[in-house]
């Protein structure tokens, strides 16, 4: 399906739901609002599914990769090799998101967006490349405005060729790349007005020196580019990055279809962003799986009003803290559908 | 085993094999550090297993009820009926603990350590009554000195008949009791000598005029017993309650045997202070599950120097929080088996 064609038939979830679903959570055995977040999750759930009782069968993360040409100014502690060599490893299952996955016996998927390698055709890698990374946006565009919509259109398409296949029931969404940080922080920067000082990081893990030199980059690139902040395509196309664009389109895919989306770090989140410019009804769909490490998530979560679900103090990405979210996710609907209310136990309501 | 001789023989965990574990997980194809609280839990675990392959496989949470005579007080939203009520409910499986243990696949125990209810007998419940509720802490000492010593012991005993059958893994600690925060509050008041207003929550939702009548309570039971700040026995005794000792006895049993153990909420919390004070190398084998909105929990975990995993926002209890943190420690010791190193996956490390 066609960018503009989902973009524009991405509607609200279900309002009229909402007060029945709080109703009902409100009755269960346990004292009013005592369950915290997991209320919240669960109303939002029944607002997506338009059912009061939610359910979760098939569980997907995809991790969508590309490389940046921003990784030859050192922005990162890691060499740009590490991006193939962590698909690499993410094709092994020896990465931590795979390990996570396995544990919340959730699909996972590699898509290829723009890794700078020539892999060898591989049933577990998704080949979605648009090209061999990003150019380096300190001295050019990242991409071209063509580049920029069909990353968002493969993003759109992997989801929809998925979907079509096994219906996804939530799906969380991960990152590779290195130099990625760089590129988020700068989106969501240009997109919330938030100075580039308060959304940027110390990504993989950079020393002063380095951080200062990022924050740096990050500035002269939007003093640069002039990146239209209303303009997700254009902001793309100066400053983005293909597996950015990749997600961005996921979520869009995922709106479109009311499946709920779990998104994860700042890479993830600042997909989620430009999703958002293209259509804000998505937020209705997203939940924030995890709060970062990274400030700049901060930023773009509060801009979409959206709240972080855990709190662990990660910071890897990959989709890891969506994955953990998904399992928290999943108990709650349990809740929704199995636990008794006060009628139903025979137990005494508040006096 | 008698409480004594668990007592003197709690030994620390393997602090020898801190280093190697920490070495372990740094050389996963990760940035250091950036599986944030996941790395120290699975160091933890590490050193309570004396194993750098930490493996669960068999996960209980048990529930410890019992009633409390200052329920009389006004002191909760809910009326003391609702212990045994809520009881059923646990054997119907229809609470929230019910459904979150069978989410995590966690073997479940209801513990009647002091219900004001006669039973019929139910091999769902296990009988350790030691009597049918607390005395009113206002009028009357809780509990005689015989019956908190009976009460850790019965917390004890179940803890070694149960592992004794089927070794336990990890154990997570929750409590039922109408009346329950008010004992926890004042026992944590007592010994960290923070001032009842700053350890008194709200329990099950009580209005202001409730609420301060919950801290005046507690501030008169602690000037009027006097309860020896350094002496559990005496703290029970005068201001405790059934279940929370039980939790205790649990704690020390589960400690004795190198079991982890995560505890919940305020009530939990406040059996492992009771546990800390008989012994405080049981803090090397807890988790503080998750972060209470019951601020006294905040003060019993820093006396304990222990963190909290997940903030729900949740204050429920039955053990919920630490149901759903039984799983995150669950999913970071496969992070420790599974996941590979930098040179098992051909990744270059850090610059």
């Amino acid at each position: 399906m066609e960018l503009d064609k989902v973009i524009k038939n991405i509607g609200k979830n279900y309002k009229d739901i909402e007060k029945d679903a709080q109703h009902k959570i409100d009755l269960k055995t346990k004292p009013l609002g005592s369950l915290g977040i997991l209320e919240a999750i669960v109303v939002k759930m029944s607002m997506i599914q338009n059912n009061l009782n939610p359910v979760i069968k098939n569980k997907a993360l995809f991790v969508f990769a590309g490389d940046h040409g921003i990784a030859s100014e050192g922005v990162s502690a890691f060499p740009a090799e590490v991006t193939p060599q962590m698909v690499f490893n993410f094709l092994n299952g020896g990465a931590a998101i795979n390990v996570l996955c396995r544990h919340n016996d959730i699909d996972i998927k590699i898509i290829d967006m723009g890794v700078n390698y020539d892999f060898e055709k591989n049933n577990k890698l998704i080949d979605k490349k648009v090209k061999k990374g990003t150019k380096n946006f300190i001295k050019y565009q990242a991409m071209t405005r063509d580049e920029a919509v069909k990353s968002i259109q493969n993003g759109i398409d992997v989801f929809n060729e998925i979907h079509i296949k096994k219906r996804i029931d939530i799906i969380g969404l991960g990152d590779m790349g290195i130099g990625n940080t760089t590129s988020s922080s700068a989106i969501i920067s240009c997109i919330t007005g938030v100075d580039p000082e308060k959304c940027t990081g110390r990504g993989t893990g950079i020393d002063d020196l380095r951080f200062q030199n990022k924050v740096n980059l990050i500035k002269k690139a939007i003093f640069i580019h002039k990146p239209r902040k209303d303009d997700a395509i254009d902001i793309l196309q100066k400053i983005g990055g293909f597996e950015i664009a990749g997600i961005a389109g996921a979520i869009l895919a995922a709106s479109y279809n009311k499946v709920p989306v779990v998104i994860d770090g700042i890479i993830s989140t600042a997909g989620a962003i430009i999703a958002y410019l293209l259509n804000p009804n998505v937020s209705d769909y997203i939940f924030a799986g995890h709060k970062s490490i990274e400030i700049g998530q901060k930023a773009a979560l509060e801009f979409m009003n959206l709240e972080p679900i855990i709190d662990l103090k990660m910071r890897l990405g990959e989709g890891t803290g969506a994955s953990l979210a998904i399992g928290i996710i999943d108990a709650s609907c349990r809740i929704m559908r199995e636990m008794a209310s006060f009628e139903e136990a025979g137990v005494s309501n508040k006096e």
